[in-house]
This record gives C-alpha cells, sequence and structure tokens, in this order.
C-alpha cells in the first residue's frame, strides 16, 4: 500500500503530461497553463485512496482520478471568471492572463476532457461511476450558485451555508473517494460509509479553509490573508460572529461591513477573537472530523487498509495552505 | 416509420417537460427560460432518424437526442456571451435576461444535464456513444476557439473557414445522426457513412445558413438579417467575394469592413451581386448536398428507410429561416 504522498506523487507525474492536444494552442496552451499551476491534487490523491481502500490500484482509479482533477479545475476557472479573481495560487488566472472568453472556453472544455477520460474505464463501472460523477458534478455547480445568491443576502444561516459548502466542496471529495471504491469492487454499503466519510471531512476541510483565509500566513497561504474578509464574504467565521455577537459588536461588525476602511481585516479580526470564533471554529471541525473518522471506522476493510486516508485526513486538517 | 415532422413533434413533446429540477431556481429557471425558447430541434431529430434508419426506435435513442439537444444549448448559451449577443431566436439571451455570472453556471449545469442524460441508456452501448459524444463536445469548443480566432484575423480561406464550421456545426450533426444509428445497432461501415453524410449536410447547411443572414427575411428569419456583414463575419458569402472581388470592388469592399456606414449591408450585399456570390454559395451547397446524399446512398438499408433523411436534408436546404 502507498500513503498519500507516494500517491500523490505518482498522480503528480501522470499529470505533468500535457492533457490536450496541440492545437488549436490559442484554447488548449491556456488550458495546460491553468493544469500546470498546480494545487494540491487532493481529490484524485482521495480517489486512488479510495480506490486502494478495497484493492491493488487499478489504472482506472488514475483515469477517474484525472477525471475529477479536470473536473474541479473546471470549475476554478469558471469561478474565478464569476468571482473576478484576478489570481489563484498566486498566479494570474485564465481570463485575467488571457480574456474572458477564452477562460470561458477553456473551462468548457476542461469538463468535456474530464469526460473523455471516464469514457474509458471498464464498461462493468462506467454507468456507475458516470451517474456518481453527473450528480456531484451538478450538485457543485448548485453550490456555486447558491454561493453566489448568499453573497447577495444580508445574512445566512449556519445551516444554510453548510448546505452551500457541501454541495460546491464536500461532495466533489465524497465522490473522489466513492468512484475509487467502485473501481476496486467495493459494495454499496462501504461506498456509501466512504462518501460520508469524504462529506463530513470536506465540511471540516472548508473549516479549515474559512480559517486559513482570515488567519492564515499570507507568504504560506498563497494569497493575502483576509481575502474574504474584505469582500464581506458569509464564512463560517462570519456567520457565527453574527450569531454570538453582542448587540455592539453586531452594530460594530454590521457597520465594518458596509464600508471598506484600510484597516478593516484587523477590526473584523478583534470582534472574532472577542466572539471566540476560532476556538468554535476549532471544535465544529473536530466535530466533523469525529463524524468522519466514525464512517471511516464502519468501513468493512481491516484497519490497516484505512491508515493512509486517516493521515490524509490529518493532513489537511492541520495544513497551513 | 415516422417522418422527420412526426419525429420532431414526438421530441418536442417529451422535451416540452421540465429538464432541470426546481431548486435552485435561480440556476434553473434561466435554464429553463433558454430551452423554452425553442428552436428547430434538428439535432435531436437527427438522432431519432439515425436510430429509426436501422430499427424501431429505442427509448434510449431519445435519452442521447435530449443530452445532444442540451449540449447545443449549452453551446449557444455561451457562445452568445462570447459573442455578445443580446438576442437569441428574438428573445432575449440568458446573459441579457439574468446576467453573466448566471450565463456561465446555467451553461455549465446544461452540459453536465446533458451527461445525465447519456448515464441512463444500456450499458453495452454507452462506452461508444460516450466516446462520439465527447470526441463531438470537444470538437465543438474547438470550432468555437477557430471562430473566434478568425474574428481577429484580416482573411480567411475557405479551407480553413471550412475546417472550422465542420468543427463547430458539422460534427454535431453528424454525430446525432451517428449516435442514433449506434442505439439502432448499425454496424461501423453503416455508422460510418451515416456520419459522413452528416458532416456533409452540415457544411450544406451552413452556407444556407450565412445565405440567409445576408438575405433572409428578418420577420421569417427571427434575427435582423445583415447581422454577420455588420460585424465583418467571415462567412462563406465574405470569404468568396474577397477571393474573386477585383481590385476596384476588394478595395471597396475592404474600406467598407473597416467602417460601419448606416448603409454598409446594402452596400455590401451589391459587392456580393456583383461578384455573383449568391448563385456560387448556391452550388457550393449543391455540392456538399450531392456529396452527402452518396453517403447516405451507400448505407446498407433498403431505400425506403433512407426517405425520411432525404425529406430532412431538402427541409433544410430550402429553409428560409
Amino acid at each position: 500500500m502507498l500513503s498519500f504522498q507516494e500517491l500523490s506523487a505518482k498522480f503528480n507525474q501522470t499529470f505533468e503530461a500535457k492533457q490536450f492536444p496541440a492545437s488549436p494552442a490559442t484554447l488548449y496552451e491556456p488550458g495546460e497553463y491553468f493544469l500546470q499551476i498546480g494545487g494540491k491534487r487532493i481529490r484524485p490523491v482521495l480517489c486512488l485512496l479510495g480506490n486502494e481502500l478495497f484493492n491493488e490500484i487499478h489504472s482506472d482509479a488514475y483515469l477517474v482520478a484525472k477525471a475529477i482533477e479536470l473536473f474541479h479545475n473546471f470549475t476554478l476557472v469558471h469561478d474565478d471568471m464569476m468571482d473576478e479573481a484576478s489570481l489563484r495560487r498566486g498566479m494570474p488566472t485564465v481570463h485575467t492572463k488571457y480574456d474572458s472568453n477564452t477562460a470561458l472556453l477553456v473551462g468548457d472544455v476542461m469538463v468535456i476532457r474530464a469526460y473523455e477520460c471516464l469514457q474509458n474505464i471498464q464498461a462493468s463501472y462506467l454507468p456507475k461511476v458516470l451517474q456518481l460523477f453527473n450528480k456531484t458534478a451538478r450538485e457543485v455547480c448548485e453550490g456555486q450558485q447558491l454561493d453566489m445568491d448568499y453573497a447577495k443576502m444580508e445574512t445566512v444561516s449556519l445551516e444554510a451555508y453548510i448546505h452551500m459548502i457541501t454541495l460546491k466542496t464536500s461532495v466533489l471529495l465524497a465522490c473522489s473517494l466513492e468512484a475509487g471504491a467502485i473501481i476496486g469492487g467495493a459494495g454499496e454499503n462501504n461506498c456509501r460509509h466512504l462518501y460520508e466519510f469524504g462529506r463530513k471531512l470536506g465540511i471540516a476541510f472548508q473549516i479549515q479553509d474559512d480559517y486559513l483565509d482570515a488567519y492564515g500566513d499570507a507568504a504560506i497561504f498563497g494569497k493575502e490573508a483576509g481575502g474574504d474578509i474584505k469582500q464581506n464574504k458569509k464564512t463560517f467565521l462570519l456567520i457565527h460572529a453574527l450569531e454570538v455577537a453582542n448587540p455592539t459588536q453586531k452594530n460594530k461588525l454590521s457597520s465594518l461591513l458596509q464600508r471598506n476602511d484600510e484597516d478593516k481585516v484587523q477590526q473584523v479580526l478583534a470582534i472574532f477573537d472577542e466572539c471566540g470564533v476560532a476556538t468554535w471554529a476549532e471544535s465544529l471541525k473536530a466535530k466533523y472530523m469525529q463524524e468522519a473518522l466514525a464512517h471511516l471506522e464502519a468501513i468493512a476493510v481491516i484497519s490497516d487498509r484505512k491508515k493512509p486516508l486517516i493521515d490524509l485526513a490529518n493532513y489537511l486538517m492541520n495544513r497551513n495552505k
């Protein structure tokens, strides 16, 4: 069995090759550019780990892993357009480096390329994997839509936020794991538990992401900290702060959200601190992590095989970027 | 056997139902809106006709037909954004009626929905249909990219234009037919001829489209005639005119392209007339039509079964909208 670092290295190696044909270069060069920016490649590795949990890694798992990473990058290219983000992982986004039309089409062809990877998996698993992939892909779009909808709303409940995050982030992590498991011949019950492990882990992952955006070290994190705060983004942190703040804090927070003071980030963070937001986030993350691990526990394979997944979960929860 | 009008009515009936879930309405209502604008639904009917050529129509052919129509509409939503088109079939485009972010995501979820239709076809045909669909989808994106690239170039050869049109338009018509044939159990050779029939028909179709954009009756055509001319769009007509024009005509045409005179359309049309563009287009269309029919001829089924396809081809070539 391979550890998640080893699988990560293996996946990166196969993913270094060009993912698109050479021509038309005006379409495919921007696509390759974005893929080369990198990223943590967590999803494809989850797919390989999901496969390895039940079996020797099958070459089809690499195809599905690739499909998932391409799909993820498709969403990033388009999300960056919607968010008007100029940087991604410290590098210019596609619509910034090229233009909006290119970014639009690069995203489109990237999702199609993802499906091209799937077409070559063993026919006996194809319908099941395709169904899971499609459902997940649609949910991710729904999550992105809710994210944009919420941005226009004054307040969002924690429940609604978790629903959105589940769609936008968690289900793809869960799908990655389950798709690997399907290729590994896993039964329905095991698939379901692994999916739930991924879904819960995804929520914990987002809590960590929101935390890092507010408290992360810019040099390590790869983007300026406080970006979410500047954009009044409803995050776990802001939603909780608004829920527990006393009237004075709430008023201050509301008025900060309406302005763009130079020290907005510091001032909002000060209120977060007063409200104990960081501690709360840490304990909520731990709760989801625990629930995730309970599902992993319930999977009927010997516990030794689960070690790489536990390692990955711990790595994700303790990462600083 | 059903005629193409009957199949068209049958498809429209199944396609009238909602194609998306209810929620989130901010995402799916704009999607339903665009689908309800209508259109000729040529591609899905081609799929049904391709199926009927070899067999009784199988319910899977309806799934593939739906997938193809959804895919086509996905490209329209995104193409309208790229072209900054405010109207489609006389109705506001998605990014105009809603906004760009919505249109972007509506397109994304529409292509995923297309793949969701494919997931339910008989497992024995799924890999073959998925491969054809993916290859075609990627080529359509490549065609759109080339179209945008050509818009920035001073001149485009007829050969390059036909290559672009083949990718942007023809291959989807060809794919529609072949996908239906696959579901109908057609052999490789028959599939290849049917694909080629569709590909050639597609080029003839585009010649007719370019012709209608210049010479069509706005009231019937559903959009203002001369749109391509106003935008200096490289069409069959303009490319040929630039190739055969004498120096005086060429200079006049070049200078017209650089300006936006009120009577630009009339003036360009006058040069088209001098250059015999309409007659040339008619004969080029007839040539492709003939080649298309030769491929249809070569398909090893009794000629009676081919009648609906011949009728459709004739309808497409003689349409005025």
